[in-house]
């Protein structure tokens, strides 16, 4: 029996790709086991490690209300259920695609336009990427991605592909296939800059790879001047004529800017004809529910509606990350600066009594534990230096917020002595994702490798 | 340009194992190029390749506008928007597996219990396949499918698995991982008896490999005694203990059951604990969007509705499948008698000049683009004698069922002579998918193969 049970499924099946072993999914199950709730468990495990956006649910709430011929699941709109729910063309609505490629514009400023017959659906971002890996590159193929970076990559880009991830080309015989970018950063918070994305297409023009810009938290941009996408910087005029737009792909969705996880609406926005053609037909493994895509393509098509909500969401997010920070530091606790994204990411390196990561494991042991706050430790995001962590602040209210950061403060208070004695200051701006110049010039090709060594792309402090 | 638009891109993306170049497909394009409309488009093609059953949809919007509650996004219900919007646990809601447990329960006669805590759900039976295979076997590595078969098993389980599909292990050198059934049986419209059924998982526990049953179209079934589903067979007194669970694997649906494609419900129901794990792990990328889960949650839980939408559905089928049958036998076209399913197997045999599959494409052109009927050729499910045709009866109103016979008639009277000269008898029963129990003796073990030569499982006339 036990052979069976185990020995006799396929290889992935039997190993461990899916990387719920990191502590990022560790935290998660602490959580779980003791969840906190204000009445019925207020001493329970605050999570703080899922970057949703619950800030702005209320909006949606009452658009639904003023709009229930939206859905076909209301006496309102029933009338439309049979065509809706038989409805399992791969292209998707074409008022859903629609609806997607305005609001893809409008969370870029409308500076620039997306075509609606580029927009291919899948199950979340988490499909996006897979869909996009298996496009992309072989088995044993490697991606390139700046360090520190979203634990699921593990998973999404490799488990079920066989792509690897890589900080740096540094191996022999990997092809690398691709640079692979979160901008928004997941975990930073932090954006890049007009002159970094030219740069990373200049780059990836330069050595045929492709690139893969993951932009899901686009809306959740509070700072000035502001997000700017990949889809812009195509279009500037020195760059225009030396890329090859073959090789620009945007993973978007709508689990982030609208705050919709559950709905799993995940989006691959590629300039490359083949790879629409072929995302799109994998995406028969993860469509999304034709009930979903109706309601979002009537959501969507209310403009006035949209930009207040995107409005709106921002000004609660920079709200809510200013309370955060200000909590923190009033304890002594210095974050980097964050442009959006839905956390921040905490210096604990004064707390380290070394600056290992088996200090950071055993920090992050005590934080989930004693202080009970679900926070991820930055070696699960393969950050280069222990002691910094990644806090989530926009899935909670303003009473879970007040109770976290009075739990924070206890804790610092029994730390006291440490926390002021440290003298390292915190420069948040050192630790912006950014490509280095001077490396990109130390960029040489191997003998055995199409794509060796990289300009990382490396956080650091 | 060129290079980067195609060769840069993986091998999957290069290549067809999409399966997409399948007359199957091909016929659905044909359809779109020319859809039929009653009034808009009355001499376009009707589409009957594809299996959806539209005929109890009324039932479901009945029930819809008698339980506004059940959505969130109705008046009634969006008060549960911002809980089930943000629910993303892979798990799924409870209330929607114990609900997909005991529809599983009825279909089946309620004489087996599902238990809700196998249910892994998945992006449709597509990514459910897609998921048993990624479990069940590495590349290279073959599942043994009796033909004819649903063309979509060649992209769903193949393409971007590595593994292959065989009618017998014949080649060496191939390690067989499994035995993948369709009960009932897509194309054929039949049903495996329990004596097969046993044969099927004595085979397979002799081999040591998985079983996996598709019994997606369960709820179709109108003939009488009904149904047996493999979760029935491994409780029998004589199976029970020769059986090692550990090996069995259902894969179920609410796309033809229910009626809602569009919704990508699929599920895994698996015996074996490390695959219910990892199945859930991969169910990842293709969650069913909880606006989904919470309405079939809420459907499901209405006993008293389900019973009654089950009864008249299968009710509904039988109706429509006699009037089918009757009308092209009038005409002298006969078909194998089905037990349920959304499809029969219609035998035009007679006017084929020749016994090839290179006429039957001929005759099925004619079809298409004279006779103006989307029908499915028997080859695109790899069916092993020529002149066979699927047509599907459920994705119509009664108008069109009679325009559709019209054209058929009008198509055999310019026959006619050829349709009454045939000599050749349609043995209906003999094509009935089945284990032959004398081939069942000659299985051998060969010298290369952990399992080689099946006893196959296949359908000749």
């Amino acid at each position: 029996m036990e052979q069976a049970g185990e020995l006799l499924l396929s290889k992935i099946a039997r190993g461990d790709g899916h990387g719920e072993n990191s502590p990022y999914f560790e935290g998660w199950k602490a959580y779980e086991d003791d969840p906190f709730h204000p009445i019925k468990n207020p001493n329970g495990v605050i999570q703080m490690g899922l970057a949703e956006n619950q800030l702005s649910c209320d909006l949606v709430q009452e658009w639904i209300t003023s709009n229930p011929e939206a859905s076909i699941c209301s006496v309102e709109g029933v009338h439309e259920f049979k065509d809706i729910a038989n409805f399992q063309d791969y292209h998707g609505l074409p008022l859903f695609r629609q609806g997607v490629a305005k609001l893809m514009g409008r969370t870029r400023g409308n500076r620039v336009k997306f075509d609606p017959d580029r927009i291919v659906m899948s199950g979340g971002a988490t499909g996006a990427h897979e869909v996009t890996a298996f496009c992309l590159a072989d088995p044993g193929d490697a991606f390139l991605v700046p360090t520190p970076y979203y634990p699921g990559f593990d998973r999404d880009l490799r488990w079920r592909t066989g792509v690897q991830l890589i900080p740096k080309a540094k191996e022999d015989n990997i092809t690398v296939k691709g640079l692979l970018i979160t901008n928004p950063s997941n975990p930073l918070g932090t954006i890049m800059d007009k002159e970094t994305l030219k740069m990373v297409v200049t780059f990836i023009n330069h050595n045929h790879i492709h690139l893969v810009s993951d932009e899901i938290y686009a809306a959740t941009v509070f700072s000035h001047p502001g997000f700017t996408s990949i889809a812009e910087i195509i279009e500037e005029e020195d760059i225009k004529m030396e890329c090859d737009r073959n090789l620009i792909h945007i993973v978007y969705s709508l689990s982030k800017d609208m705050g919709f996880p559950g709905f799993r609406v995940g989006i691959i926005y590629s300039y490359n004809d083949n790879v629409v053609n072929c995302a799109r037909k994998m995406s028969s493994f993860g469509l999304v529910s034709t009930q979903t895509q109706h309601l979002i393509a009537a959501m969507l098509s209310d403009d006035e509606f949209v930009q207040r909500f995107l409005a709106e969401s921002a000004r609660r997010l920079a709200k809510r990350y200013g309370i955060f920070c200000k909590g923190l530091r009033q304890v002594g606790i210095k974050c980097l600066q964050s442009d959006g994204g839905l956390f921040l990411w905490m210096d604990l390196r004064p707390l380290l009594k070394k600056q290992t990561f088996e200090e950071e494991m055993a920090l992050w042991r005590v934080i989930i534990h004693k202080v009970k706050i679900n926070v991820s430790p930055g070696c699960s995001f393969h950050c280069c230096e222990p002691g910094w962590f990644r806090v989530c602040y926009a899935n909670m209210d303003d009473r879970a917020v007040q109770i976290s950061l009075a739990r924070m403060r206890g804790f610092v208070l029994q730390n006291k002595d440490v926390m002021l004695s440290s003298k390292k200051p915190c420069s948040p701006r050192n630790l912006m994702l950014t490509f280095s110049s001077m490396r990109m010039d130390d960029f040489l090709m191997s003998p055995h490798s199409p794509i060796p060594q990289s300009p990382l792309v490396k956080a650091t402090t």
